[in-house]
């Protein structure tokens, strides 16, 4: 099965189990704030996103199987509980009140707060709260995937210590994200690490939850776990190159907010390894400013350009490419044919995406 | 034993179980920032707090065993964690710079970069940023004291299922409160409900995760279960009489604090139930008011006074405190005389506190 054959199988099942785990919680709740929250956090979740994490865990459990079962649906939701309470902290964090084309789940707060006309605490006060707390919930529910479903109790402590370990991976990653742009004379090396950990820990624990879930032989969970941490570069590498030079009408994010932050991505990196003296100087000092013009902005672009950042990041992304394919391959003749296509599928769609 | 005895006894223990948990993590990352992060979490978690939490867990466990043992010690601190991360996402929340007579987390991260001449990010951004992840973090590895522990995976699993459970309750907790500021005609009956959920909770799941690792008879679990409710509705109580009329070289907090951000405190619940309607027109008046002055802080506490609120919440926390000390009663003959003796003093302790 290709990768869009397994989105529309299995999508419906995820969100089925999604909307279990909000219903539960709204029809448990009496108090009419608490109903909109959950209400809120689940339209959210809901809303959009291709369920590559899930995916990833139901199709790593289904190639060690003979006999496919759905139970596995159920506790594969928990990274993309992790991810989307992430994607809401980092909302917060980055300011960004739109994602996905709609409001920021801190923002849907912000506009709560204008339509009830709230006064005592500001708008803009009150969507922070709400979205601190609705990212801690959201990590939360996460849990539940784990506690209440039809595995043995040992499957899922490995499950949670999964979660725990990619959960500490992840904010690690954030962390030295946040830290590196006042970090100088970095290497792309530093730059693997750190969205190894950002993004490549939670697609390998997907699938490492899936391996667990199947009770995969620890030889195999090697490949599986390269595939994992590779497909997460090469998709954070792409999201990198797309964040700068990609089309906004299909990415559905405004480009050029790497470059404001200054965010160390692999596109600044290389050209600051590739250009020579002068060139390093003007770029760095156009990075540094604390604010920076559409005029600036283009400028570095330029830069970017004569630095030819695009290919090298390509060439970048293609090495971890090779090697993930590599894991594949060694795979074939042990799981199922019809996952060894979709991890291929999947693999060629994340280094050729637009969006 | 009572209570100091208690604190004397199990603190240092409960202190080496946290550091435990950070120095493994402060051990496994090379990037210094990281490490300057979770040295700092560490010494956050270590800086005060009488560990109530943790005591509690440890007491309910010794209070069911003919041998005490120390295997309980390492679990006890998940809700302490718990605890911990809830306050520096609040601090955030609440725009509280201090906490304990020292610096918040987020706000200890605002002096980071203030020392560190950061200039890409404003310094309450970042201190916000590093605040937010903070929180994130501790929440998680409060999951490590019930994953890496000597007690069977079954005890561990209903652990996390308490973890997960309180977790959902506190944050409900928080967001009624957050909710209730904008909303009218309250009782005393919606503020008990709501800091059961932000305060007994969280008492009550330390004990009863004591009563799981012990495998205590569900029969005993319900009389636990009121007590630990029940001190925590009465620290509460106490916690807002304190905030309003406390002194503040004792508590170490700010007064007037809950006044100026409208919070529906016991005192402010019990005046508009007992004043007249002219009398509550102007307290109304007052509590809306998005800022709010010194003489106008007078005026509200003057209003307090006249409704002789003090009196009423202290009784408000004598019914709480008569509920709970029968629970114990009803323990008495089942469980140690020492703990009986433990649980007892910190009832008393709680409900006389000045700080």
């Amino acid at each position: 099965m290709n990768f869009s054959e397994y989105i529309k199988l299995y999508k419906p099942k995820i969100n089925d189990a999604i909307k279990l785990i909000y219903d539960k919680k709204i029809k448990s709740v009496k108090n009419a704030f608490l109903k909109a929250y959950y209400s809120e956090l689940r339209e959210y979740f809901l809303a959009g996103g291709k369920k590559i994490r899930p995916l990833l865990c139901i199709a790593t459990y289904n190639a060690f199987k003979k006999k496919k079962d759905d139970k596995i649906v159920f506790p594969s939701v928990g990274t993309e509980f992790l991810h989307n309470a992430s994607l809401i902290h980092d909302d917060i964090i980055d300011k960004d009140n739109f994602r996905r084309g709609k409001p920021a789940f801190h923002y849907r707060f912000r506009q709560y707060h204008e339509i009830h006309d709230l006064k005592k605490i500001p708008a803009e006060d009150f969507g922070n709260s709400i979205g601190i707390i609705g990212g801690d919930s959201a990590f939360f529910l996460g849990l539940e995937a784990y506690l209440y479903n039809n595995f043995k109790q040992d499957l899922n402590v490995n499950a949670i210590q999964y979660y725990e370990e990619v959960f500490k991976e992840l904010c690690e990653g954030v962390l030295i994200e946040i830290d590196m742009v006042n970090q100088q004379n970095l290497k792309i090396h530093d730059y693997i690490e750190m969205i190894s950990l950002k993004t490549g820990a939670l697609i390998e624990k997907s699938i490492l939850i899936g391996a667990n879930y199947a009770r995969v032989d620890d030889k195999y969970k090697t490949y599986l776990s390269t595939y994992g941490k590779n497909l997460g570069i090469i998709f954070q590498i792409s999201d990198d190159i797309l964040g700068t030079f990609g089309d906004e009408k299909i990415t559905g994010k405004p480009v050029n907010g790497d470059i404001r932050e200054g965010k160390k991505t692999c596109l600044l990196i290389e050209a600051y390894n590739t250009l020579n003296d002068k060139k390093r100087a003007q770029l760095n000092k156009l990075i540094k400013m604390p604010e920076i013009t559409d005029i600036e902005v283009k400028e570095v672009k330029e830069l970017f350009l004569e630095a030819d950042v695009i290919n090298s990041c390509k060439n970048l992304a293609d090495t971890y490419y090779q090697e993930a394919k590599m894991s594949i391959d060694k795979l074939k003749g042990v799981i199922n044919q019809s996952e060894v296509e979709f991890f291929e599928d999947l693999l060629n769609f994340v280094i050729k995406r637009k969006f």
